[in-house]
């Protein structure tokens, strides 16, 4: 941490707060320049508040100079973290590809889809079962009757199953049921959730807030691994900007970002991104072709009657052709699906 | 709403969707231009999926004519809504200010705190017991503690207590010992949580997301109320922007806007919008003028010290002296502090 | 400038790159923590090329201590710059106030309201005759015929002329014709205009770009400043957010925060940021207390058939009663109109 | 265009305003609701200003069916456009890949990196002659001088050469000298250096600006058309987001639906957008598999002495291994490079 006084701080104040910082072992080296004095902490500084320093009249600002999470740090795991989830392995060559409809919506829909989905090579069946939606007055999910057909469908498919959670109230029910727990992009800093997940060792899929940075949805990451629980997948699925023709803008820079700087695997979303079924099909070859560990994609055997996200929804069989071009970029760089 | 067809579309498929239409419902009339047609329903469309209708091959895009609130909707409602708090009210001409620490961290420094702000004009004590913060290893807030200690306060200076809420699992609690319960920014999207706030009657203070539309920050009003609580304070602390000196960018203009098209009375929050102590006079010069019900400001004894947000905490003196200037620009917009 | 190197950087390339910045006059302090080596780089650092700095391969990130903009700085000019235009000042207790219509359409409009403007106090004529439209096929001004009615209007009432420059082809003209030159805010980073306006010695009024930080805004000044003239004036008008229900977001902590960076004046063009004439006034008495120094406002005797803007434009009765409530305003923060 | 009008406007208002649109030539349909009272314009709307519309009080908002653009427009214009320059086309199968140095800053550089590219397989030179910098106190380009040494390395490689220009005083110096003339990000709406550049015949690089929506870029790119010159070449290069830890947030949806809305051909700038030399890799990648016509990057013999964007530059040898496995990615989506 870099403390940057006031130009005319006096020199006992700045002794007074090297004295200070200096009483919870932090090393601080001082430098002064003609117009500013810099103060340099060395030691570990993640319980030192910046909000405090700068609450001192003469700290002009602070700056950070290393990442404010740790286990989800790459430089303490240099290693790429694999998360096995029943007999699949997220973080590996080989894509993990969760496909399924927007939501659950009956055992009849739910099977069919799951195992067109299995055929066309899709490892993980998705569907929400507890729905997150803008609107009070919209379709608000089948919820537990959802988690039972979802059962159903992994007893009749063997595909594993990702479903949403919304309540800290219903962490054990999941835990119970699903195979992947999914913190909706609404839920990324709903802290007391993720403090609740960290304390299982279930695979929990942490989906990027609309407006958050790399840093912010890895310091997500880290409320639920400082708990205990070091099984988590990112996923990028598009954060807000200024463009209003897509439902919003994937982030596909996130995926080397992500890599560099942490050891999670990171899949993507292509679906809620663009908002339009038409969109999924180049965003995710490029998703494949940026490095990502997987992909989470809409599928819906009649999206003009979907409750929910029709739109961005693929039939069975554009999923089936998309699976197939998807494997020729897979290849070129050297991953497989 | 309206639907734009694409021009290809054929005769009998826009038939076809009229008549599906129709049969929920909904009368539709039929634009023929030269290049787009457009169908325009009338009646009540809040039942319809503009999903599912854009899912359509044939459906360009899917314009909005009316607002997807209705409970928050000043159209229906068109007298400013007063809620009243113990015996004070919010949303009339005497403005609501709450002030207080960041965080309850002792029954001294509460109480301490809470007879000063009281003296100079408060009506109201704020202070964190649950802390939602950034980093898991940030201090958390003091938690069942903290409430006791708020009951304290106001048992000691008959101030009503505004404190924020984090898990469902807490309602109950929270009712039981505060008078306004706060709904933080990064939970204005926690639907959960607005469901269960729903069902009692307490007043809820609910501040808008980082980077939530107008229009979102209603609908989370919307799902408060639509569960039966219309006791809903709405305040604005400052949005996401590209400017990184201010912690956040007050957005002052939400102020007559949400006049205009909600009832519900909106305060503002200069500590946390601007997240530096000096730029809380003007910005709460400003909220006045503009036409806010009222202000929450964070006030600590010793912000070099405070366990959270220091930085933007005034001193009581200052807060005082604040208070003072905030008199003269509220006679001259015609309301009081 | 702080430089970050990376953990695994050698003694020997530190000590290189150490060496390099020497030669180029750099007092380099080295700190060496567990995890990190740091450089901190005293003396003048203007010169050194952050992107330079940033290539090499062992090099993790680099941070700034000090505002790279000079001329602007507060720090180096501690009192507030007044600019005299013809026999007004801007900058001083006595508020400019800049009226009239976004654009000149004739003589006898362009006089008729510039007449009324005066009658209600305010102290500059504004009038667009070049315009800046996003679209080629909306009307594109008067253009030249535009700057002759402007001057035919100063004429006649005595009143200062602002008017909007689009080419660096038309300084000599605009130098020649007109009191304070304006640059839009789709030009603030039009840099080789900038540069010849620097040039000159005429008052120029620097709009804010629609996305620009306040560091790229005072960079923007500090361009024409670089040249020689010291007669900018700011304005901020509304910055991009994710808001689509007003045309712009009115950012007012711009006002605190330059005042605290800068030593220019700044005003505030509310009739823009809102985008809609119901929103000017309380948004002109929040820019009042939040200490502007003036305000630019769209005034139009027929809004409805206005060739530009209309919708945020105030008719001549209402903008008169505007400045009767903004001079209320004005008093409560020891200002006049 | 739609006009929603308020609830409360008498049918009298309604006619006068049906009357006054008639009279330019739209049909109007009315559409009378409980709650609302909607117009539909059919006709050519072009000429209808929407803020005009607006500005009448009786008016709650205005929509809009058509798209603003029009010889842009695709549903004008069904097949791709194909630009020649000199004897390559961009548009087509095979990628344009326009290589070399952020800036032009000697012969024996340029020359050298001229032909390390067209070596590793770039079909286009770029270097920048005249910078558009930040700041006043950064390297501005070698200007005339540039353009000089731009020509004989076009004279020693046959690569035809691309460079950006800032002034509309230059444009004839421009059409002389270089084969595509770039117009920078910030200078995107700068509409006098757009028609300009219209009225001649040459190829423009017209790069998206850092928050403009993909409607605005295309408007900008319909300011070019508007005047004759239908040789448009799309690039974007990276939004603003919130992100800092990249430069700019690359869009590369905005190819596909470029696509889709648009006839022109669009390019991809992975170097500016991730502003780091190791995502210009993955990003390339990506850019391929989602569509684009064409890659421009930048690469540089020695970048850490580079007078401008050195972190993002490729050395030469890394972008020869970057064009080897780009072209295993574009075989798997049917392109060359």
């Amino acid at each position: 941490m870099i403390i940057v006084m006031k130009p005319s701080t006096s020199k006992e104040r700045i002794e007074e707060i090297k004295v200070k910082l200096s009483g919870r072992g932090i090393k601080v080296n001082l430098w002064q320049g003609d117009k500013y004095c810099v103060l340099g902490l060395l030691g570990d500084t993640s319980a030192i508040n910046p909000s405090q320093i700068g609450a001192d009249e003469d700290v002009d600002k602070v700056l950070h100079v290393q990442e404010p999470y740790k286990k989800a740090n790459r430089l303490f795991h240099p290693e790429g973290t694999k998360i096995q989830v029943r007999d699949r392995i997220i973080g590996d060559t080989k894509l993990a590809v969760m496909a399924g409809p927007c939501s659950v919506e009956s055992e009849e829909q739910l099977i069919g889809i799951a195992e067109k989905i299995k055929e066309s090579g899709a490892g993980f069946l998705r569907g929400g079962a507890f729905k997150p939606r803008t609107s009070p007055y919209s379709f608000q999910g089948m919820r537990e009757r959802g988690l039972e057909i979802l059962k159903a469908a992994r007893e009749k498919t063997g595909l594993p199953i990702v479903t949403e959670i919304m309540s800290p109230k219903l962490v054990e029910r999941f835990v119970e049921d699903v195979d992947i727990i999914q913190v909706g992009a609404r839920n990324m800093q709903n802290f007391d959730l993720l403090k609740e997940l960290g304390k299982t060792k279930k695979p929990i899929l942490l989906k990027r807030g609309l407006s958050a940075t790399i840093e912010e949805f890895l310091m997500s990451a880290e409320y639920i691994m400082s708990e205990g629980n070091d099984n988590v997948i990112l996923c990028e699925r598009g954060i807000r900007t200024f463009e209003t023709y897509t439902r919003n803008t994937l982030d596909l820079s996130a995926v080397p970002v992500i890599k560099k700087l942490s050891h999670l695997p990171i899949i993507i979303d292509p679906s809620h991104a663009g908002g339009m079924w038409w969109l999924v099909e180049p965003l995710a070859k490029a998703a494949v072709a940026v490095g990502a560990d997987g992909l989470m994609i809409e599928v819906h055997n009649d999206p003009v009657n979907a409750k929910s996200d029709g739109a961005q929804s693929l039939k069975p069989e554009k999923f089936d052709s998309l699976m197939n071009s998807l494997r020729v970029v897979a290849q070129a760089v050297d991953k497989e699906i």
